[in-house]
């Protein structure tokens, strides 16, 4: 079974045992393009602010280079993989035409022909206005989206291309996520799996937002569902066709097997999300199992069997995360970024010294709270215009003191967001961390502490490559569904970090006052208006 | 002349001459022991946390080292010395025999024997008691002081001697300002000067707190004026006899003589305070010239001939800067300090560099707005619980970002003060600047755009030493008094920066932010349990 992890800046695939998850080779491709972020490659053509671009033959090296590195890494005989399975961040969205050839292979001097990744933040225009559009229609999917979308969805960012290239737009026949264009590119079929399609692609109940919804955001917005909807495998639901996780979505291709040095005919997965998969890798995808992929940012992936308005979460999605259950998503804006932030900025001694020092103190002693919105606020606030504060500096406070502040505020942050879903009537049963802030043992321990429960940790610090030979492994046949996969080859430790009583509960008055600031400031008065004041002075 | 400035960290002796104030030489002595904070000098005992002392030893050594180090420098003959005169930190106020001789000489192991510097504040407890009762009673003294006494000053520091240490307060026939005490040293004269009694032994009205306030706070505190009142020279005031500012405190003794290598004979100064005596080497002793020494932290000095109550400042004192009319104090608890507490901790750049980054950068391009609480809050909120907070950091914000939104927090400071002031009635007609940060062009150029004023800046960048020689000018006789001296030998220049409207109106956008800060973390509620929260943690 092969698992291939598409992240921001790199790829990765995996050689996993179908018996036990046991994972017998990896192998990494850097991107060459990583994040195009200021010119596009190979012409002198400048991106504007917030842009962030990808670059698709990147993508394709990872077939190339990391599947086969995995192979021999591992030892294995291709012959005796039996299916391939794909994840990738998500947001990340490209126009193609009708046969999926990415349209900036065509015309590489457009920006807007190119991928938009992720965290291409140019579309919060064009948020802006289908959140206020849909709040004053009542449109009933707004809710299962914490009350917004965000300007890196799909439906955002197409708006962005229609209104600032419509040249592009005209020609994309397809827009298309990642996930689901190299499933395509390894299979030859276009599939769209339902996790993107209603996480990313607003797609609720069955169908995605009216024709009168997008004619009134713009009338040549109106036949923008055409370049999303098709149908090859799974339900039909309302005339359109999504792929249901863990579904077969092809048979690789005998290109594809060229590339990868894999046998043609074996079973490619449906595409997914790399959050997504990673809670089948932990084997945490029973209701009430909240799994945090706690890295640069976090998000918080939760199946349940209710079904809420949850304030600020990013999204539910029917079959989002398994068949069967309601899925939940939301998600910290910065976590890991903001200690690389601080570091590579004001702590001149580095993570791990800097967490020796904080991991001496007792709670409270370096007398500071901080709010955890460097990045903005995703939940509970969906409010990327806030920016963080940090209260209670003196003179003798030292690096280490803000350094362990900013750990705690996230943690902060992650409370607010348990206690959101336990107010709205979503049971978390169980708090399972992946992810790469894993490895920081002090973190882990702040995290249970200001939680007060105990929490489990992810047995693979490859997770979502895991996760995706998971679901490809459930795709070629070898297990009836994600559970009965995840069960037999996820991984996961319980209760692997324990709350200290005293330390919680000396952690619950510096939490009082984090509400404190987060009521404060949560209205944004004062951090919008800085914000503005800073957008203009930068002009 | 000669003036001889006892700072925190060193002495300065200047010789100056009389008709002009030009500085001839100059030369510094660094105290051996410089701040005491942790250990008695040869001994092994111990401080508490908050403590600072000093040795007197070291400021004898000024007298014995820096004065003829100046005198050598200028190249004057020492019979053309006519008088000499001294300024201290305040309020550094020591116990003494009757005699003068320190009660530290005799038992060195003692630590309420010392000399306690003016940033000894283990004595908050006791001010607080002073304060709160005070407040109950309905002392008409305590709207002088913004309402509140510091923990810094004379009964405070003395109340904590009396519980702490009885037998040493027993012992102790004098209480007295260090710069009363160098002037006994120089002249064999015992004196206390107007200015410090007002602002730091809250003399007002023609006397001390009363012996039934002494009695209420500690029956055994009943006789402690007895230790201050003396009278030598100056006027009668109902008892009590203090010596003016100008004044002749007395003639150099044959041994201060010896020390110094002057003249015996010449005339000896009423000793004064570093900050008040720069307002006369600024030439800055009119009514509503306030002189801001800007430093670790800043003084702000101004007389005026209008009594009136201005909340938070640090005192209000007749005759406490020249004779004739009202002298206002006030403060920010810390300035420089701020700047280099973040150098030393997050800003490996240093300050030339950030300077050069910050000086690049647009108003509010940083979207930043901090409030300088660091170091507490002297003026106008009289709290030195409060801590610093830092608001709109996003993860592209820059070492030198910060350090340029916590100089303009320091700068907002500043504007509240002379608001304050202005909205209490009295006027401030110019803005004069005397210290170390006057070098800081950058800085300055903040000041004036925040403060919509022009500023004028001080011709000498020993301004207390001059000050100090001026004094001594008109205790020989040289001018008939402080203001007819501060014309001849003081200097200053005018309009040295003037405010840019353009960003002076960018900067009142971010001055709004800081003040709606300052109302709402200025009631101490959040800060106060933090700082309350990292004490018991300390423990």
């Amino acid at each position: 079974m092969v698992g291939v992890d598409f992240g921001t800046l790199s790829g990765r695939a995996v050689v996993v045992r179908v018996a036990d998850g046991a994972e017998l080779g990896s192998a990494v491709h850097e991107y060459a393009e990583r994040v195009i972020e200021h010119t596009l490659p190979g012409t002198d053509v400048r991106l504007g602010p917030d842009w962030a671009l990808q670059s698709p033959r990147d993508w394709l090296d990872v077939l190339r280079l990391a599947v086969p590195g995995a192979l021999a890494a591992a030892g294995v005989a291709p012959e005796d993989v039996i299916g391939v399975g794909a994840d990738f961040t998500a947001c990340t969205v490209l126009p193609t035409a009708a046969d999926g050839t990415p349209l900036c292979f065509e015309t590489p001097e457009q920006p807007h022909a190119w991928p938009k990744l992720w965290k291409h933040h140019a579309a919060q225009p064009h948020a802006d206005r289908i959140n206020e559009l849909a709040a004053r229609r009542g449109e009933s999917w707004l809710p299962r989206y914490g009350g917004k979308i965000s300007s890196e969805w799909e439906f955002a960012k197409a708006l962005q291309v229609l209104e600032e290239a419509p040249e592009v737009y005209a020609r994309a026949e397809r827009w298309i996520e990642a996930a689901d264009w190299i499933v395509w590119q390894l299979s030859g079929v276009e599939s769209r799996n339902i996790c993107t399609a209603g996480y990313k692609g607003v797609f609720q109940d069955g169908s995605y937002p009216s024709e009168y919804f997008l004619t009134a955001l713009n009338p040549d917005f109106s036949g923008f569902v055409g370049k999303l909807a098709t149908g090859v495998v799974g339900d039909d639901v309302n005339g359109t066709t999504l792929a249901p996780l863990g579904g077969l979505a092809g048979r690789l291709t005998g290109r594809a097997a060229a590339w990868t040095g894999l046998p043609e005919g074996v079973a490619v997965a449906v595409g997914n999300v790399d959050a997504h998969v990673t809670a089948a890798a932990a084997d945490a995808v029973r209701p009430g199992q909240m799994v945090a992929i706690m890295g640069t940012s976090t998000c918080h992936i939760m199946p349940s069997d209710r079904l809420a308005e949850v304030p600020g979460m990013c999204g539910v999605v029917r079959d989002g995360i398994v068949p069967g259950l309601w899925g939940y998503e939301a998600g910290q804006s910065a976590v890991g970024d903001i200690f690389a932030w601080y570091v590579d900025n004001f702590g001149a001694d580095g993570h791990e010294r800097l967490t020796e020092l904080a991991e001496r103190q007792a709670v409270g002693a370096h007398g500071l709270v901080a709010l955890d919105w460097f990045g903005g606020n995703r939940s509970v606030l969906v409010d990327h215009d806030l920016s963080g504060v940090i209260v209670g500096q003196t003179l003798a406070t030292r690096p280490e003191d803000v350094y362990r502040a900013l750990i705690e505020s996230t943690a902060y942050g992650a409370r607010m967001i348990v206690e959101t879903f336990e107010r709205s009537g979503v049971p978390v049963e169980e708090f399972v961390v992946a992810g790469g802030l894993l490895k920081n043992r002090f973190l882990m321990q702040v995290y249970a502490d200001v939680l007060r429960r105990p929490l489990s940790v992810i047995g693979s610090d490859q997770g979502p490559a895991l996760g995706a030979a998971l679901r490809a492994a459930v795709a070629a046949g070898a297990y009836p569904g994600i559970g009965e996969a995840a069960a037999a080859m996820g991984k996961r430790t319980r209760a692997a970090y324990v709350p200290d009583q005293a330390r919680a509960d000396a952690y619950d008055r510096l939490y009082a006052q984090y509400r404190e600031l987060h009521d404060h400031f949560g209205d944004g008065r004062m951090l919008h208006t800085l914000r503005a004041i800073r957008n203009e002075a930068a002009k």
